[in-house]
């Protein structure tokens, strides 16, 4: 079976739209705040299982969880001169209590480098009690002036996992920027996103950070969305903070930091990635329900009783191997009816029971991936359906793949660069010399993004001429059309 | 041994202040907003254990977890009359978004009932699809006035589980209000927290409530805490919000509805009732490490080496059975800091291991709660410590069942009332003729707090007259000096 993809690919966003209302993972744009939107049961259930892995990998690598206040008094969010610039204009603040007006204003979190140092500085003494990673799962708030997006660009990012590590040298800090890399690089895998990792230009890093590492991902309408990114702080903070710990060697010195972070915008990227024009294909690595069972009924009462039971039976096989399984024997809808909305729903898989597999002690499994389905014999029901969700998660991820690999695209030709991002083909790689005038030009020329240097990429260019200047190339440069 | 509890029943608010700082569970005081603190790694732990019960306890009976958006336009927040006064003087408002003044000033949401109900209006369309149980577990902010506490009287409360529920009649409500009074019993009891039920009266009902069923538990100095509440909404804010659903005999009509919250006092309790002056007892449903294995070193390192590894072994057959553990091998500190250290965390048990211990083949186990100790063969060890943290579980219940119960005290004279309630020793039940006025008049003369009707008493009042004003009692009364 040929899958429609025609609203997937021509109308990105609308099917996007249209897919976390109608699927009930994300009501957005009738909460009467922009860029604010509700969770609801089904979506939060994908959130919850994103939110496991990504708290198992960080508690495997000796991250703790903590909780800081939302808010943060001005002052404190001042501190640092870079962060605060960065920031100021989109700060939402909070000025009254009641009916009186507050002493000091105080701000929604943008993000928590600020409150974290000042804690950490009651905390930590020592180079002894270090490293410290800290991290914590909260809403964040940003007054967005482009265009809000459902779970893309919001107001209330409220799945921010802020990562805030502290360490005794630059070193130390900069090994933590790899691990964290490693982190993200194991956590998108086992989700099979596809990324490119770039260090961001100097004029794009993170307010307040010595350089900004990046995941980026190319989304069905080949723009590019940032999934996640790991910043390398230095003592930027901690000076401001006057925050100094004991070192080693005895000395008294501002400890280095990072912070790294990810949102809701991977729970997009995983119901965007992989989709059609029923709906998404959740990965059965976060899917809240693996297996929908639809009962066919029967001409007469007697064998409709007989196969809902029947289905009651292969249902329970699948719970007892843990696999989440919903049988849906709502008499009042059809089965085509049903087939629709756990489609919409992305439900990896679908038993289908009816007359048919009753007599032949068989279960008919449909693929939500490939519309592809077979009939198994009963008893061997767990095992096929725990290797058809295997090859799914594989075959997501590998699809995926090959997606993000088709739609980077090398040129030495600033003509036919300007001509993929402009018809929206991919992303593109070009030579470059290193100057951070060069890469802001060829952002002006091109009406695109810079990602950044590629640091998955070993592409020679040490004979290449840079893009721009025609002088030597130092490194590639990533271009994008972004979100 | 006779545990010493001056500093836990004299001088109960220091020392839970020093608890909560010292063993590293939240860090109130030093944050610079009044009102807010930070939740450690130690102390984040325990709360996540406490809200994975909570989660169990409301997925188990069909509640849907959701997130609603932190923020509310004042519009959307002033639609209810009642529940507007009830919360004005305590909302934080969002008044700026970077430079700009907002159009429509924000609430930090102070309980969610509105946007609730007005998101529910488009969700919900027929009584088919009732009951609706949604349920939340996020941040909420009350700009209090009084004198703020940690983890007890908040501005930012940060656990605060809120269910909404949604209903057909005033009677399927009703029935919800048992459910969830039930689902907080279980919690509770689980929980080894002692409560008392009773009715709010009705001039401290919820802001918005029909009526409003409370859970209080009384603390080490006698005060009383209120720890849940259980409201039925009526049509409060479905009429307010001119929300109508289709019901079975076809007409439309506004559905019922109730919420019931708990919150941050939850973990306060846990950590307050159960205490001593070498810190918190930690009830092993919670404790975030359940056995500490402090290795005892013998005067030659051959033998500290072999008792390490013999600690190791131990605690791999406890990690092996489930059993969360930390061998405390820091070479830097003694037996003594170590054991300081553990039981002001509360971890329930201690395994000690030294010389002796290694030559006989034991290990010597110590309750946290009593410091029984004693010594057990090695192959015993698991069995043993699974036996102990079930016995800890268990009279730590019993014990602060009999601390509650030995508080309440009945009397028919409203001086002796009075003295019970001024000399701090507890809470007090006297007959009432049911009239609002004598309940206002009773707050006054005694200078405590009125908690309600309690629902579980059978105390026969028919024969009592009321200790106001003489005239037949229709019930009891629970009056309590109150945080």
């Amino acid at each position: 079976m040929k899958v429609s993809k025609e609203k997937w690919e021509k109308n990105f966003s609308e099917w996007l739209d249209w897919v976390l209302r109608e699927a009930e993972i994300y009501d957005y744009g009738r909460y009467p705040v922009k860029g604010m939107g509700v969770w609801m049961p089904y979506g939060f259930k994908i959130r919850q299982n994103v939110l496991q892995l990504i708290r198992k990998l960080l508690d495997e690598t000796g991250h703790e969880e903590v909780l800081f206040p939302l808010l943060i008094p001005e002052d404190l969010l001042k501190k640092e001169s870079e962060h605060i610039r960065g920031f100021e204009e989109e700060v939402y603040w909070v000025t009254k209590g009641g009916s009186q007006d507050l002493d000091v204003k105080l701000a929604l979190r943008p993000t928590s480098e600020t409150s974290i140092t000042f804690m950490e500085s009651f905390w930590v003494k020592s180079y002894k009690q270090l490293p410290k990673k800290y991290y914590q799962i909260v809403s964040v708030f940003r007054y967005e002036t482009k265009a809000t997006r459902p779970m893309m660009r919001l107001r209330e990012i409220t799945t921010f996992k802020e990562a805030h590590t502290l360490h005794e040298t630059y070193e130390d800090a900069a090994r933590q920027v790899d691990e964290a890399i490693n982190i993200y690089k194991a956590f998108f895998d086992e989700l099979g996103i596809p990324y490119m990792i770039s260090k961001r230009p100097e004029w794009d890093k993170f307010a307040g950070a010595e350089y900004t590492i990046a995941f980026d991902t190319i989304l069905p309408d080949s723009r590019v969305l940032q999934i996640g990114t790991v910043h390398h702080l230095g003592q930027h903070f901690t000076k401001a903070f006057d925050f100094k710990i004991q070192r080693k060697d005895g000395s008294l010195d501002y400890p280095h930091q990072t912070s790294y972070g990810i949102s809701d915008r991977v729970i997009a990227v995983l119901i965007a990635i992989n989709g059609d024009d029923h709906g998404p294909v959740l990965n059965p690595v976060i899917a809240p329900i693996k297996v929908v069972i639809v009962p066919i009924p029967a001409k007469d009462e007697e064998t409709t009783a007989k196969i809902i039971n029947y289905a009651k039976e292969v249902g329970e096989n699948l719970k007892n191997r843990g696999i989440t399984v919903v049988i849906d024997d709502d008499k009042e809808k059809t089965p085509g009816e049903k087939f629709y909305i756990w489609e919409l729903k992305g439900v990896p898989l679908r038993i289908e029971i009816g007359p048919k597999e009753l007599n032949n002690n068989t279960v008919y499994i449909k693929r939500r991936d490939t519309f592809e389905g077979k009939s198994v014999p009963k008893d061997k029901a767990v095992e096929e359906v725990n290797t058809l969700l295997e090859k799914i998660k594989n075959d997501l991820h590998e699809k995926a793949l090959k997606f993000l690999k088709e739609r980077i695209i090398y040129t030495e030709d600033l003509n036919e660069a300007k001509k993929i991002l402009e018809e929206r083909a991919g992303v593109v790689e070009v030579p470059w010399c290193g100057d951070n005038n060069c890469g802001l030009q060829l952002q002006d020329v091109t009406n695109a993004r810079v990602l950044g240097i590629p640091l998955d990429e070993d592409k020679d260019v040490s004979n290449a001429k840079c893009v721009m200047c025609k002088k030597p190339a130092k490194s590639l440069l990533r271009l994008a059309k972004t979100y």
